[in-house]
């Protein structure tokens, strides 16, 4: 195969890109999703697929999607975002582009990408986690993308680490999620801006004056700078992810961690204290092999890179 | 092949079995287990399967043992209940017995076990839980017993569930082990015996009139005549249990979770809450297929079974 497209299809936008067997992208463009309708999503996905196939060959469309796929990688079961329940998304694509399509998770898309093409390079057996608005995940075992019997493994954002803990958007308590995600250092930040604002100065001004002006590269922005309540948000959610970390290498042991998403572009904010608290809390860590845990390297263009080669694999 | 031995090393014993290739076994010896002297338990291993050799003509042996075994499956890097540290147990057995020898951590064989010969035919992606005196575990994927980057894979009774929660053994705390083990079973029917004597009075009567006196077996007892306490007992264990299991499945979606181990012999009294706490507390669990939660089959020479086999696999 030569050229491929991947779709990354979130809650606000879509982007598409045109791959080529190398990994890099050719062609990209981004339309606005229209996340309230089920149909007008497949519309936008169809037309910005067909737009660049007018001026590229392409061979076959993968698609990454937030949500619960299916085992047979062509209904999208469930996605919290968009108005998608059982929608059954390749085949109704398929019928618009008249090219064979493919519907992954968006962060195991991610996960792949990195494994082919980025930071987990040459690596067997690799967990991505991307640290977004929530946190999503892909499992690479054998140098395979693992999807699990029913095609939904890989979520760990909502393994629980804090019984009868913080409301998730799932509907349970204590997911990790809650804990360890952007939404949890956006509200640890604008916490400490509302009980302590004279500490929380540079956050707030930097927030346009109220606590719910700070967003996550507020935070980020004023770690940065030095500023200590910024730094100590970093900490505290770079402890829970660490510790998710520690619990996942018990289950899967992995031979690398990649953190990606928006928040992973803090750097050494989020994973020095990540990296402590995962080798803190690693059963058995004085008999045994440590993961490594790395930044991700391909940036918000994974889902879409890795999408594409799925797309090309078949 | 035809003939081979399994090998289960314990805290307290070993058990070896000649295993035909239909998994029957064809003769089973059990020795004590010197747990004090690394030597001494390869002598006791390797003088059991010299014995059995002399009366059947074996092709290769299996080891299961408690601990950490390494990616090459030869050495046990750290097994808790017995002195091995960095011990090349392969190496050591072989050089005794003259057949070739593979070394499994004894979760992973029970594991195997069920899903070759046991409740989990068929079934290509599994977890096995062991509920002992502590938790123990095997994951099958793709059909492949799954052994991480580093061979310690499997290993979720060490995953954390309670933050700052009880103290393990393994030095971290709030390991799920603490939660929902047979020792979590006992700690929690001795609590209720000290504090209220009067409810617990069936308890403490087989238990010889002493909370200390209060064993698992004893709890299965008076639960299966319809003790309230008991029974409350293992309604605490079995949630804890199934509240993991979700966050497995949230993590490998598995076909079919196998629960084994000496608590899974009290059947419904620990699934029936197990099985509730795992469908109430999957994420997304209107949205996806559940796994199915299985007895075990094997009782306990599944980790002898699983170990011949996988020396059979060589």
């Amino acid at each position: 195969m030569g050229l491929t497209i991947g779709v990354d299809v979130g809650g606000t936008k879509v982007a598409a890109g045109v791959v080529d067997p190398a990994g890099r992208i050719v062609e990209k463009l981004k339309r606005v999703t229209p996340a309230a309708r089920a149909d007008t999503a497949v519309e936008v996905i169809a037309g910005v697929v067909n737009e660049l196939q007018a001026r590229h060959d392409v061979d076959a469309v993968g698609i990454g999607t937030a949500g619960f796929v299916d085992q047979a990688r062509s209904t999208v079961l469930f996605a919290p975002n968009l108005a998608w329940r059982d929608e059954p998304v390749k085949k109704r694509v398929e019928a618009r582009i008249g090219r064979p399509v493919v519907v992954e998770n968006d962060a195991n898309a991610a996960a792949w990408a990195e494994v082919r093409r980025g930071a987990a390079r040459g690596q067997q057996h690799v967990v991505m986690i991307t640290v977004g608005t929530g946190i999503g995940a892909g499992i690479v075992i054998d140098g395979h993308l693992y999807r699990g019997r029913f095609g939904s493994a890989g979520e760990p954002g909502h393994y629980r680490v804090v019984p009868d803990g913080r409301l998730c958007g799932c509907g349970n308590r204590g997911c990790w999620e809650q804990y360890a995600s952007g939404n949890a250092l956006v509200a640890e930040a604008r916490d400490f801006a509302r009980r302590e604002p004279e500490a929380a100065a540079r956050l707030l001004e930097i927030g346009g004056g109220s606590p719910d002006g700070i967003d996550g590269p507020a935070v980020t922005r004023a770690a940065r700078e030095g500023d200590m309540v910024a730094i100590r948000c970093f900490e505290i959610i770079g402890n829970w992810l660490g510790a998710g970390l520690a619990d996942l290498a018990a289950i899967l042991d992995p031979g690398c961690f990649v953190i990606g998403g928006g928040v992973s572009e803090a750097g050494d904010l989020l994973l020095k204290p990540a990296r402590a608290a995962y080798e803190n809390g690693l059963t058995g860590r004085s008999h045994r092999k440590l993961a490594d845990v790395r930044l991700a390297e391909l940036g918000p263009d994974a889902g879409l890179i890795g999408a594409a080669d799925l797309a090309r694999l078949g």
